[in-house]
């Protein structure tokens, strides 16, 4: 047999171990090019079931065509079914705003999805015709782009319901096959951004470093398999601490800040602590300085989440209110919904007449001049403590709850509004006194509850 | 000041926060070139106390006269001493069978850790003139080789007395500076491989990649500092499932083989289980093999270590017997020491007369053509059975030293020797009746046991 089949039916059985040869239909993405018109000879000759799936991008005029046409030509010869799916690619690109590049990679795959999960519910797969020279060019476009380790392990063979069977095999493996079987294949003559890096690593980079490490394409290829397993040890690791440090509340995580400090390596930690949320590498460097010099109620904002200094507490909590117990208050700017009610702001540029301070608990009047934005609404804890409106001493609030004879659930159900770590109002029931409204208060900040139906 | 001597300052605090800038001798290491003389004067413009090493190779003439001379005239200039020292490297080179490159090294690091602890007892250590290009070289050299991980952490800041104080500028800003301030210094005209290797990185490589990546000198060093994190989580990591793992017996190292198989990722760690014992990276595979196919005694070398697989357990032992408990008999050559005494080994050609047939205990005769190499000679355990001599029927180990009457002490110091998974002598004791020398042995293998003074 020949011995890049061989190879293939060993590679198959190494790594799709789930998709038995005999009882499999690969769906395979097919360009026209020598790398799937090579896989398909394989799968072939293997006596793997297969169809082809083309998409049209139409972004080449009468190349795109001349392509269809080609890969439904292979499909009558191989006797197998052609799924092909025609893309409006440029208007799509301008409505999502990406490159041309990321919208065909998108579309591809969206359509890859759709096409297996139509299929019957047999073992099946779709098939990309990547090569070890592919790979190895992705590891080190990633390493000379800085994605740290993660993006050291190349192309993977299996990914969700991708596979990739033809990755042991370079692409002069490829392109020996192909001239052997006297294979035809369509060329891609357009100039795609990804396909110039990619040759420039191909025809300059590496022919270049071959000078001066002779096995530099081999020792590239062990990289991707070492690193691999590199990467596996790390999300151990990292999974180990992450898993020790912090603690999950609902839709909140809660970090120890005694605790993080000690962490090592800090700066690697708290970026995989964060990256969940949609925050940026970057971001990690502010986290950093939260947690030694920011003030309580300071934080750092992604698009769907906060991380939120609270005491000696790191707090991470959805932008979305419903399911945040620790909810910013960035400024005046009108309602703020939170998960037990909503608070209604309203802010008077004048003073007030002395009878109109007289309030009921659910509204708070302060002295606008007195506060300092943002705030933080959160649940009380044990050890809170405020200035209850006409006391000068301060008062444990787990003590003033029990003194309003509050049922238990009442209790729990309690808020607190929170500046720069001093109570301004247990939210419904009493302001503190130190923010209160006098007769010398210029502007006045009003505060209404509503509790939830 | 200076924006270079202000980052100086900061790296400094940063990472030799054991060397206070006013309490701290540095021996600088310095050829004379641009980094170590840039290195001088910012040492001697911070107030940090430094003396001059220069290490003359001897290999290029004239020019390292000159470059001693020069270093000489820099210390009277700063007004410090100078340290000198002439090696006769190429002599040294072809004794140590070694590159002029490594041997230079060698010597260099060397002399330095003997200047180190001539001086007395305050803070002191080396400084050498490394840069951050000289950083991003040796990881992509590192890389480009396949070194794996810790190829990946480039130069690193400390290590062991030797600082780096100048890793945080480029070559563009040591060059800079140096103009700036009017310094002088000598060219290095050699061709050295390294050099050579650096300066295909620094003239061609990156100003290519340059074009593809702009930012990719900025990515190199992100790198560096991210994946010497990375690798400090991956040792965690390592640490924690090999601790699991082996089980540390004396001087020997044993791992159940059944968990091991569950370990995963398997193939890297089993590779930092075998490293520290002077494995190659090239074996792991064969200890893969091992696992699965090799019957009992089967084995594989390094230098100092042998990894044998004894029944359910893999097991790593000094191939120096004294601190072994399996050793391993290849043949039939001579002596084997082992830790409870030794075994004298000599070969019969010829059948031995039946009244020969008769010996002590310590002695074993075996039909020579029934016995396989290698032998695996170690301690009996739990389980062990054989079929002593003169009877049919098996019979556990425990049972059979029991009979014996054997104190706890000597039943413990019992050893056997084993082909193949079975044993064929309870040392010094009985021999396995199945091995016995008939009227029909050709060959006779005579062991003779002489117990531990």
């Amino acid at each position: 047999m020949n011995q890049v089949a061989a190879r293939f039916q060993q590679y198959w059985k190494k790594h799709f171990n789930h998709l038995p040869a005999g009882n499999t239909h690969v769906i395979l993405a097919v360009s026209g090019g020598i790398d799937s018109v090579v896989l398909a000879h394989l799968l072939h000759t293997t006596g793997i079931t297969f169809s082809l799936a083309h998409g049209n991008f139409g972004l080449r005029g009468e190349e795109s065509e001349r392509d269809e046409a080609f890969v439904r030509n292979m499909g009558v010869q191989y006797g197998v079914e052609v799924h092909v799916q025609r893309f409006a690619t440029a208007q799509w690109t301008q409505q999502q705003k990406v490159s041309i590049q990321e919208a065909a990679r998108i579309l591809r795959y969206t359509w890859f999805e759709q096409i297996w999960s139509r299929l019957p519910h047999a073992p099946r797969a779709v098939a990309t015709a990547h090569h070890a020279n592919d790979s190895m060019e992705t590891l080190l476009m990633n390493f000379f782009r800085g994605t740290g380790i993660s993006g050291l392990h190349g192309i993977q063979p299996v990914q969700g319901h991708i596979i990739r069977p033809l990755l042991f095999a370079t692409r002069q493996e490829i392109s020996s096959y192909a001239v052997q079987h006297q294979l035809q294949w369509v060329e891609d003559s357009s100039n795609a951004s990804d396909k110039y890096t990619r040759n420039y690593f191909r025809l300059q980079l590496i022919p270049g470093l071959q000078q001066v490490f002779p096995e530099v394409e081999e020792n590239l290829l062990q990289n991707i398999e070492r690193f691999t397993e590199v990467e596996m040890l790390y999300r151990q690791a990292v999974s180990q601490q992450l898993e020790k440090l912090v603690e999950q509340k609902g839709a909140e995580q809660h970090i120890p800040i005694y605790k993080l400090l000690k962490a090592t390596p800090l700066h690697t930690l708290l970026w995989e602590m964060i990256r969940p949320f949609q925050f940026t590498a970057a971001q990690t460097e502010e986290v950093k300085k939260l947690l030694t010099t920011g003030g309580q109620g300071s934080y750092i904002t992604s698009a769907t989440h906060r991380i939120i200094k609270n005491r000696n507490w790191l707090i991470i909590a959805p932008v979305k209110v419903e399911e945040a117990e620790h909810i910013i208050i960035e400024d005046f700017a009108g309602n703020s919904l939170f998960s037990q009610g909503s608070i209604q702001m309203q802010l008077s540029e004048q003073p007030m007449a002395e009878k109109e301070m007289q309030q009921p608990p659910q509204v708070g009047l302060f002295d606008a001049d007195a506060i300092q934005f943002p705030l933080l609404l959160r649940p009380w804890k044990t050890g809170d403590y405020f200035y209850p409106l006409g006391m000068q001493k301060k008062k444990k609030i787990n003590r003033f709850l029990i003194d309003l004879k509050l049922s238990a659930t009442d209790k729990e159900k309690t808020w607190v509004l929170v500046m720069n770590e001093k109570i301004i109002w247990v939210v419904g029931r009493r302001i503190d006194n130190r923010f209160k409204v006098t007769p010398h208060t210029k502007r006045v900040l009003k505060l209404t509850y509503t509790a939830a139906k």
